[in-house]
Order: C-alpha cells, then structure tokens, then sequence
C-alpha cells in the first residue's frame, strides 16, 4: 500500500495504480468515492470489477470496506476474498460484522484462512464461531493448529494468554550469535512469521534474558547469547490485558516473554497487538464516563437502543430524586416563581464541575498516576480548586442574579448555593471514583450517575432550602 | 526489572533483590510503601540509602516516582542521578516536572544526557528549555547532535519530523542479506539504538521497500533485498501525529519511513513512540468531552483552578440561557408550582441522551469509522434510537408523573415534552460533532456545550410552553 502519488503520468499507463490511489483518502482513511464504486459494482453484480477494486485494498482497509456497506452487499464480496485477504480481514474485523461474515463462509474455507493465521488471531476467531460449526472448523484444521487454537482458548478472555503467540524464538545462553542466526535460517515455521526478540532461557525454559535482533545483528559473532542478552519484563499468562498494555507503555516494550505460574516460557506478546489493545480500553473508559457501550458497527437499532436505555432509565431515577427535592419546596416556589428559574443553576454548574473532577481522577487511575501514595494530596487539591472556583462563581452568580431580579437577599442565597455545591462537586468528584475503584468496580463506568444525584440534590436542596429558611420565613 | 518474586529466601540473601521486589506493587504501578521509604531517606537527607533506592528502579520508574513527590524531595533525588538515568528519566517525564528539573541541572549535564537520547527525545527536551540556557545546552553538545537537534526542531509540533529518529538503517537493492547484516555489524554509531526494518533506498534516496530483521534473518545469504523486500508506507515529514497513529494501528506498523516532500528518506518512527500518542490522543478526546485539559503533575491549585474556570463559565452561560426560558413561564410555575417539579427531568434526559450520542460520535469521527460513505445512515440511527428510547421513556415519564400528582394531562404533557426533547437530543447528539468536524474544529472540544444548551432550552421549553398552552389556558 504506497500512499496516493501525483504522479499521472504513471497513473495513467497503470490502470491498477489508479484505483490504488483512489482508493484512500487524504487521511489514509477509506474513500467516500471508492466505496460508492463498490456499491455500484455490487448493484450490477459486477463479480469482475469488485475483484479488481479488491485488489487495490489491503485488508485492514478490506475490513473497514465491509464496514461501510450493507449486509447484502456484503454478501456478495466475502466469496471473492481469497484465503489470505479472508484471513487477515478475519483478524481486523468488529464484532457484528464478524459474526456474519463467519457464519456465511464454508467451514473448509473458514479452517483454511485460520490456519494462516498467529494463534492469538485465530483464537480470536474461532471463540466467534458458534456451535456446530466451531466444532466442523476444528475438524477440518491439523492436529498441530487445533491444540494451538484450544490452548490458547484455555486462557481467559482479556488476558496476555489470549493476546500471546505461541510461536517465539527461544535459545540456549551457551549458543553463540552466529548459531542463532544460523538456527533462524533453518527453522523454519516454528518461528512466528515476524519477531524482534530472540529469549534467552534456561534448561527448564525459564527466561533469563532478551536479546533485540538489532543488537544481534550488531554483535559479534562469537559473542554469547548470555553475554549480550538484556533483563526482561517477564508477563504472567494470567495477567490482565489491560496491565500488559500498561507495562508494554511503561517500559517501551515491542515484545515481551509469556510465563506460565512455573516460569516457563510458553509464548509472547508483541507491540502491534497492544496497540488495539490500547485504542479499546480508553475507547471503553470514555464510552463508559457517558454511559454508552460501543454496540460496533453492524449493530442493529434495537440493539443500540437497547444498549442506551439502561443508562438511561439509571438516569431518569436520579432526575426524579432531584425532581422530589424540588417537591418539598412547592410551596416556596408558588409564593416566589423566580426560585424556580434560578435553582437549576448551581445544579448544572455543579454537575459540570464535578464530571470535570471525575474524569480526570478516572484518567489518572487508569495511568495509575493517582494511586495511595498521592491520594490525601489529590483530595486537597481538588477540593481546593472546588472552593476556589466556587467562590469565583459565588460572585458572578450574585451579580448576575441581583441584576436579574434586583433581589440582593435572593442574589446572597445564589452566591452561598454555588459556594456550598461546588465544593460538594469536588469532594464527590474525587471521592466517588476513588471509592468505587478501591472496592473494585470500574470508575469509569458508575461515577457520574452518582455524582450527579449528589449536585443535583445538594443544588436544588442549598437554594431552596436557603431561600425558604432566609427569603420565606424572615 | 524482573517482577516481584516470592521466593523468600532469595530476597534475604540478596538486599539489592529485596527492595527491587518492594519498589512495584503486583500491578506494576510503583509501591506506595516505596514511595514513603524515599520521602524518609530524604527527610533524613541519607544520599546513600537515596542512590540505593533508586538503584531498585527502572528509569521509567523513576520519572514516576518524581512524580509522586513535591518539589523539595526531587530536589534531592536529581542530583543523585547517573547521566544514563537523568537521559532515560527526562524522556518521560511529564511537562512541569521536566521543565523543573530541566531548571535545576547544570547546562553541561543536560547537554551530556541529551547527548544519549534518540534524537526525537532529545529535541523533545530541548523544546523545553527556556531562553538563555537553551543556548548554553545547545553550545556544549557536539556539531552533529546540536544540528540533529536543529533539524528536529525546524518540524512542526505534533507532526511526524518531530516523532521521527534521523538514524536509520538504509540500503541499496542491489545488497545481499550477508553484506547488509556484515554492514550492520560494522556500522556502529549511525544506526539508531533500536532498530526493526531495513529500508532499501534507490540512489537518490527514495525508499522502494522495506525488510524486517526477522525477515533478513530468515532469508538466504545470498538473496538480494530487492528480492525479499516487501511495501512500505511512507509517512509524510509534516504529517499530523494523530495520522501517523492512526496508520500504525490500522497497518499494524512496528516501524515507518518518514520521507520529505521530495520523497527522500529523512528517517523513521517506530511503535513505541505510536504507543504513546495513541495514549495522548485518547485521553485529550476524553478530557476534552468534559471539560478539563490535563494540567499535568506538579500543576499548582491556581493552574487546575484557572484551567476549568472558562469551560465552567461557559456552561454558566448555557444555564442561564436556559433559566431564562424558564422565567417565560414563571407566571404558569407560580399558578401551577408542581410545573417547576418535573419540568427539569425531560431536560435532563436529554443532556444525558444527547450525551451519549455525542460521544459515540466523536469517537467514531476519530476511528475514521464515520464518513461521508455512512453519515445518512449514521444520522438515521441516531434519530430512529432517539424517537425509540423517547417513546419507551415518554411511557416511563407519563406513568411516574400520573402516580406522583395525579393529574392525567400533566402527564400527557410530561410524555409529549420526553419524546420531543429525546428526539431533538439525538438531531443535536449527531449534527453538532458532524458539524463541527465538518467545519474543522475538534468535536470531541465543545460538542457538549452546544449539546447542552439545545437540551435545557428544548427541555424546559416543550414542557413549559405546552403546560402552559393546554394546561393553564385549556
């Protein structure tokens, strides 16, 4: 996939060229034009024009391509893949899509382009497959790719034994340079088809090192492995994908060794894997702070909908308690409407400040910044800033209101309304999330529904209650 | 660094071992119990238990640790750093810190640290230092760093120059695998410490293709890497970094050539500098949806407080905007005070709903996985999701309100205002971030201002105006 040349000269002569250059954007990004071309080859049925446009594409932008189009569609291109562009486009594609494009596909085809595939990929795949056919695919696959397949299956979903490859390039620390990368040349598919580390390890296949390819090639030739190798950052088989992703973060890894619970080498990660990895769990952290899950591409409206009317519903059951805070004051508010224009105020401003809070302790619990050692000083600080900011909009919201209704006394209980709920917003900001993550539910997911129950209340609560105490019964 | 290990009597036998074991928790994540034993040794000023401390971290860690440490302590610990350590630990470290300690060590031993840095790092560094000792840094390093540095500095923040390293292992096609691994072997110092690919280059420069080292390793001797190499992505020196990541991911990159406008290689990025953008990318996304920029460690109260201030004062606009819909009707509230009791649920369901939308949105507009080829559609979903869960909760809505005052035409109207304003949270939720991104600003900076403000208004609007028309005048 080279970029779009300007080249016309050469497009031209090129046919193939042409559609290459067509087919992405700019930004690397499908395009819009390109995928209407599909679309109309589809519509006359095309079968030889698709397979050309096919072929400009590399499978990740394949993948995107099918994202773009409609099931029936679909439907028509997937039997137009060959086994390599099926198998790769397998690994890249979303959920939904996914799963129909697997139950279309013949279980011989399916076992084909899974075996082409890293473990960790196939695995992938074959844990979408449903019932019987998951049992036919395997059928149909070598002995050598099925136990690879269950094995990997064996670990449980969102850990480094699912994200590993079986496949590394291990050797012994009495093996010189020069004979490891005679042992590469010769081995053949026992290796992964792409790897940047070679482990050192011992007799019983424990790691005791890593040496990069690059600092292979760079030594000499009869130097020792165990005389170049480097310490390593040994991953437990049951780690957490989300750890593995923090520790590949933290120290710049590209690859990594697997150990099982007696410290054997039984796999690797690699640097490629943890970037999707990345992308989906700040995806998810973010997602979560709002209240709605990816449904991914292909998602049915029901299914969207449904995906949304819990949160929702959570949400319409905070509206309501903030709504029967607002009822013990009905009587207040017939004999003075404008309490009713000015107590959403020092609600929403609370509800925004405090998600402002939120979130950013989220972010930092996630990148582990925020952890006991600074947790007293982060509660201060926030809670600083609540009362800083609070007495900053205590006074613009006293002017705007003494300006509103010329009402000073009304115009006092706005300002100590504002004060008394923003530093109720930032202790509930910092506390909610840091709660909640100590008894070891996700921040991300609950924190603003119960933040924003707190500053609804507590807004509408001050102000009315102020002004029915002070402006009401004076 | 090895991982915690439990085996006893190793750690007794070997003090080092021991507080290597203590520095990480089991996730990682440095041990509070560590940072404390720092904080004491330097209240006690023990340099020697200091520099044993630190001997227990990884650089990585280190940087961490700063971290979590106020002003006078790192004060301490800086000078006790080796000139490796203060290199590693300035590559890491977070924007205030760095420039802090950046003003702490002398010109001549930044100069020597940032002499060991990759020359993307390094120029990083240099960015950061202010005025007259940028210069004198910059006069105590060498001709050929201080050029790289220059050359590094002349690109664009964010863009793919100022990620790049300069060192790159090119070669022309007509090389066998065993002159390119012998060239590697007597290279030396003009290869970059860590390297993935070789480039093959035509005589002006230009990269035709590329060859990992795994792929090297395993081809024969005597092949020629024009025979063996495979296509490249370029990356365009002034490309956004946002686009470099986004290429990475989608090709699952481990290293690029980056190429100036003639089309020369001028050097690469790896993956382990991609990881870190993608982090940045994310979290700029998530803070930005609510409100905050990350003022970072070590920002003072007066930082964060002034930070949020404008979005809080912007969203007091929006509230006062919508309170001033309310006063419309505050002749109704005063005749009808239980108007005032539901009237900010349907508004608030509708932030919420809208909320959700948005966020979606953006992160799609971000994945690229929304374009010009599915925005009809994507528009349509939202709007048949927002009429769907608008008419489940106008149910919801027009049930509790029934229950809760008994009045069946409050409750109608109360349905009536649900659906219209959920209907009018998914129109905004979609064409605002659409809209925006269209017009080249970030959705993901002010969606949910302009979000919020149709919400409320839309809100207190269809439910007061109909209460009032059928309600109060019927």
């Amino acid at each position: 996939m080279t970029p779009a040349s300007d080249d016309a000269s050469v497009a031209v002569s090129n046919p193939a060229e042409d559609l290459e250059d067509l087919a992405l954007s700019d930004d690397y990004a499908l395009n819009p034009a390109f995928v209407e071309m599909v679309v109309d080859a589809a519509d006359r049925s095309d079968t030889a024009r698709l397979r050309k446009l096919l072929d400009a594409l590399h499978p990740a932008d394949i993948a995107d391509l099918l994202g773009f189009l409609n099931a029936s569609i679909r439907e028509e291109l997937i039997p137009l893949l060959t086994s390599d562009e099926l198998a790769e486009t397998l690994s890249e594609l979303d959920g939904n899509i996914r799963e129909e494009v697997l139950e279309q596909v013949a279980p011989a085809s399916l076992a084909l382009a899974i075996g082409e595939m890293d473990s960790d990929d196939a695995a992938d795949v074959v844990d979408d497959l449903e019932g019987p056919k998951r049992g036919q695919v395997l059928a149909a696959m070598s002995d050598a790719d099925r136990a690879s397949i269950e094995n990997s299956l064996s670990h449980g979903d969102e850990t480094a034994g699912r994200l590993m490859q079986r496949e590394v390039l291990a050797a012994p620390q009495f093996w010189t340079v020069e004979q490891t990368i005679e042992h590469v040349r010769t081995a053949g598919d026992d290796l992964p088809e792409l790897f940047f580390d070679v482990y050192i390890v011992d007799p019983s296949n424990k790691p005791l090192g890593a040496a990069a390819l690059s600092l292979l090639l760079r030594s000499p030739r009869e130097a020792l492995l165990s005389q170049i190798m480097e310490p390593i950052t040994e991953i437990p088989v049951d780690m957490d994908q989300e750890e593995v992703a923090y520790i590949f973060d933290k120290y710049h890894l590209i690859s990594a060794p697997v150990v099982d619970p007696g410290g054997r080498l039984v796999g690797q990660i690699t640097v490629d894997d943890i970037v999707g990895v990345i992308q989906e769990e700040s995806a998810e952290d973010m997602l979560a702070l709002a209240g709605v899950s990816d449904a991914g591409r292909g998602a049915t409206v029901v299914d969207v909908t449904r995906s949304r009317f819990w949160w929702l519903l959570i949400n319409l059951g905070t509206a309501i308690l903030a709504s029967s805070v607002i009822a013990i004051f009905q009587g207040s508010i017939a004999k003075l409407a404008a309490l009713a224009v000015i107590s959403p105020i020092a609600a929403s401003m609370g509800g925004n400040a405090g998600t402002q809070t939120v979130t950013v302790a989220v972010r930092a619990l996630a990148t582990k910044e925020l952890n006991a050692a600074n947790l007293v000083a982060a509660v201060w600080r926030e809670i600083a800033v609540g009362v800083f900011n609070g007495v900053a909009f205590a006074i613009v919201m006293g002017v705007v209101t003494e300006l509103w209704f010329h009402n000073p006394m009304m115009a006092l209980i706005a300002a100590l309304a504002m004060v008394i709920n923003l530093f109720v917003a930032a202790v509930a900001g910092i506390l909610i999330p840091l709660g909640l993550d100590r008894m070891g539910f996700d921040p991300a997911a609950s924190s603003v529904v119960f933040l924003t129950t707190v500053t609804d209340c507590v807004g509408f609560f001050s102000f009315l209650g102020l002004a029915t105490l002070i402006l009401l019964h004076q």
